[in-house]
């Protein structure tokens, strides 16, 4: 693909439901030229993370969301080809939220330089970067796992739940990860080292998990919501903790039961003592350069593996989302864009 | 009323929905005799409390229900009749949970004696009681109001909500208290000092109460659902505490909605990062010392204070604890048993 020009994806308009291609379209325009204290930036891996469905609506949510007609948001790694900026020499390879695009001009704010020699660069939109944040500050500071507890995690192949699921064993507690059809059950048990794995497409799925959990539930990271959530809900034990950080079955709305759900949780929630408590990595943003000492360490000595699932291509970035949005994916996404 | 006999009140039948004088048996006994160790004691005063709804069912709680035929379950202020045990004496009074009866026996495990000159001794069921704990430790450990924070409380004018406003006050934030009714309304607001009071029995309560939350609501201390609960929910502001202490509008069965309001619960909490905790004063019962420091001084020095509802003889518990269920007590619901 000739790179004379800047590609970019943006919101075409607000998916009905759910996401549908007609919610993108791809443009072509001329790369920009930086100004005085920019840079231009040409990506070369762009993140697909759940959260980004919630930034297609208009609702209100802790993010405003893309306006239609812009380019759709997301976290990327870039090298910078041009620079007017003294902090930045070109050749540097930095952590950007650039978007969905090939290109892009900063003016240095937000960027973070990244060392290759380290880990390879698309690790800062995984396991070293906003999932793996994510995993390791909510189950540790929300979640607080003690030894011998028993910790769920869904989307368990993903970079959030496995991370969460290997940081849980780390810990002294008992890991089981639920994930869709057995290679990704296989991957989390035989790979990961999880404790257990279920596969919430079992028509017994329920049944299966509390047998993988016989002591009940002490931590449920919830990152998916909907039919797992109604599963692991009856499991949780007394003092459960339920840090949550996303509700992917729900992002396309779906997700109401036929009957009204909420007495029955503030009921287990009063005689249970369960804390649920809603989080983004970015409240715990303080605690980002012990999380990379402690994950680096981890990666170092094999405690924590990784998974990626890359998608080559920006023109596919649209396709591998909605498949994302649908659990397709297996590892961390992230697209190649040159 | 002769006291030659034991007068007692079992659970006659479990409530199928709604309490109904069915439920409850009275019953004569002979006056149990004191063995070696024991202590009989004659009941003063008898608490009733929201929590007893929950022991009439057979469902799961964090307590085992009164089985049918058993005397119902209660805090108590009794006095020592007789004595053999070395640690109490004759006109001891004590602090007990011996039930819904007007004597029974006590191996003097679980007893505190009381010392009427410091308070009046029914308090120690109400304000420097168990309901005056739970509000001490849900708001200040689960709720941490800060300064300027709006703190809202439900049942205001009972014991655990007129407690919650003014400790609430105490701390800097602003108590915004809903109760049932004018009386109760300005009682909260002129009497314990509250920044306003909403009467949920307006029609146009949910409107109402957002008018006196201009800056949203930091604290809900939740203690009664239901319509209360539809109408705060929308009001909580990011990284708002949400104690769960009771709920009290669904005990008697009524609750759902026509629509499953889970999946809208679910996203305010991850999207406001918000914290749901359900909790028992027993879980910090550690802070009883601390608690019953503070409060004693806030009553001496006028900054916390306190009603009472005094109902006269035990026959009259049930009647009077259909009433609390449905808000017609008046400050804290006590029985005078002798």
């Amino acid at each position: 693909m000739s790179q004379s020009k800047n590609t970019r994806i943006v919101l075409a308009s607000r998916p009905k439901g759910a996401v549908t291609a007609e919610n993108f379209r791809i443009e072509q325009a001329t790369i920009p030229s930086p100004g005085v204290g920019e840079v231009l930036l040409k990506i070369l891996f762009l993140s697909l993370d759940p959260y980004m469905r919630g930034r297609m609506d208009d609702a209100k949510s802790y993010a405003a969301p893309v306006e239609v007609g812009h380019v759709m948001e997301g976290g990327t790694i870039a090298e910078v080809i041009a620079s007017n900026n003294p902090d930045y020499a070109v050749g540097d390879i930095v952590l950007a939220h650039s978007g969905w695009q090939s290109h892009a001009i900063s003016d240095g704010k937000g960027l973070t330089k990244l060392d290759p020699k380290i880990a390879p660069v698309s690790t800062a939109l995984g396991v070293l970067g906003m999932p793996g944040l994510t995993a390791y500050t909510g189950l540790l500071t929300v979640g607080r796992p003690q030894p011998g507890e028993t910790v769920v995690v869904a989307a368990a192949s993903g970079p959030v739940g496995s991370a969460v699921g290997q940081i849980a064993r780390i810990k002294g507690a008992r890991a089981v990860g639920i994930a869709g059809g057995a290679e990704k059950c296989a991957f989390i048990r035989d790979e990961l080292g999880f404790d257990a794995a279920v596969d919430h497409r079992a028509p017994d799925f329920p049944e299966q998990l509390q047998r993988a959990c016989p002591d009940g539930v002490d931590v449920y990271f919830e990152n998916v919501g909907g039919a797992v959530w109604d599963a692991v809900f009856p499991l949780l034990n007394t003092f459960a903790r339920v840090p949550v950080c996303g509700l992917i079955s729900q992002y396309d709305g779906s997700g109401p039961s036929d009957s009204d759900r909420l007495p029955r949780l503030m009921r287990s929630i009063l005689v249970k003592s369960l804390t649920i408590r809603g989080f983004i990595y970015r409240e715990f943003a303080d605690q980002r350069p012990a999380f990379l000492l402690a994950m680096s360490e981890w990666l170092r000595t094999g405690q924590v593996k990784y998974r990626e699932d890359i998608v080559e291509g920006l023109a596919n970035a649209p396709e591998a989302f909605m498949g994302l949005l649908k659990g397709r994916n297996f590892g961390k996404l992230v697209v190649r864009v040159a």
